[in-house]
């Protein structure tokens, strides 16, 4: 990934959190030459060092992740057009696009049925932590679980190395943020307001 | 990309559409066994056959596309979780995840100097269509124009093959979807805010 000085996110906490909170994300691997790419939601297990995830066993791409040549998890946030106009000097500015994107390579292991349950489990209880009554996987009965856990495979990628990228104007001095701040929180779209609440966090 | 039959998107003017709502994409190549990827705005061109887009010249990933041995462009629109509490029956469902997602496949070519600049004065009239006195490329000088053009390359990746993927619970029947209509529509994250309209597009 492209990462010019000022849009480098390299602080491993803030690269975490990021991951945490945008957990839906893209499983990029390249098997002899081809790509093959899928979306899932991937759980930071404890220790920050792995990223567990499950997929359909109808899914084949699980049978190539093992031998991959090259394998990518890319957890990318929101993104927002940003306007010449919002500068102070519509003149002296082009358009440019802003956006949160962290990648980690890995390399990915198939877990075990145990292991899988216990993901399931605690996918859950990420997921539903927000809720008044969460629902948790006990829901199940024991043949409703070993049938999905039958349906499912669950891996395991290695983060041997995790790049970020923040691009949010950063390269721009405080008046021009403010700005860029007030043209894009009057737009209505879902990436600009997320953008917005980022850039609002520089000021 | 996975795609069991519910959950093909499968209309090509659908799929264009998405793409051009959705523009900011994964540009994903594989080079002799090794990943890159870059986030950036495409064009769809006129004809729907080609994607257009540009790079820094810095960003090295320009360099490899027209050898790549395989090379992706994923549009990835909203997404959000999916908790079994709102079915009718909690204990029949698991946690699931919706979205909707494109994939094209193609070649990358780079665009000519003439080219760039048309896909520059494009790209500025589609982002700025939605302003009352929208921004054009001529508020610059020849001189800017000809720096800003010389910093960047443009790219042209011929659309091969779409695959689309709406995974928004079509397998479940209307009374259910209804359910998880009601439960969405209470988050207040701005992904279950996009699939919540999805889905009621549905019904």
């Amino acid at each position: 990934m492209y990462r010019p000085t000022h849009f480098q996110l390299n602080e491993r906490n803030a690269q975490l959190d990021f991951i945490r909170q945008n957990s839906f994300a893209s499983l990029i691997s390249c098997y002899q030459g081809q790509l093959e790419i899928n979306q899932l939601p991937f759980l930071l297990d404890e220790t920050g060092n792995y990223l567990l995830g499950h997929l359909a066993k109808n899914n084949s791409h699980w049978r190539q992740l093992e031998q991959a040549d090259d394998l990518k998890v890319c957890f990318d946030g929101a993104n927002a057009y940003i306007s010449p106009n919002w500068y102070s000097d519509s003149k002296k500015n082009v358009p440019t696009w802003n956006f949160v994107s962290v990648q980690v390579s890995g390399k990915a292991s198939l877990l075990s049925e145990v292991a899988l349950i216990d993901l399931l489990d605690k996918l859950s209880q990420k997921h539903e932590a927000k809720f008044e009554i969460p629902w948790t996987i006990d829901k199940l009965s024991e043949q409703q679980l070993s049938a999905m856990s039958k349906a499912i495979i669950g891996i395991k990628v290695s983060i041997d190395k995790i790049e970020g990228k923040a691009k949010l104007s950063q390269n721009k001095n405080e008046v021009e943020l403010k700005c860029l701040v007030d043209g894009l929180k009057m737009q209505k779209d879902f990436g600009s307001q997320q953008i917005t609440q980022m850039m609002r966090e520089l000021l």
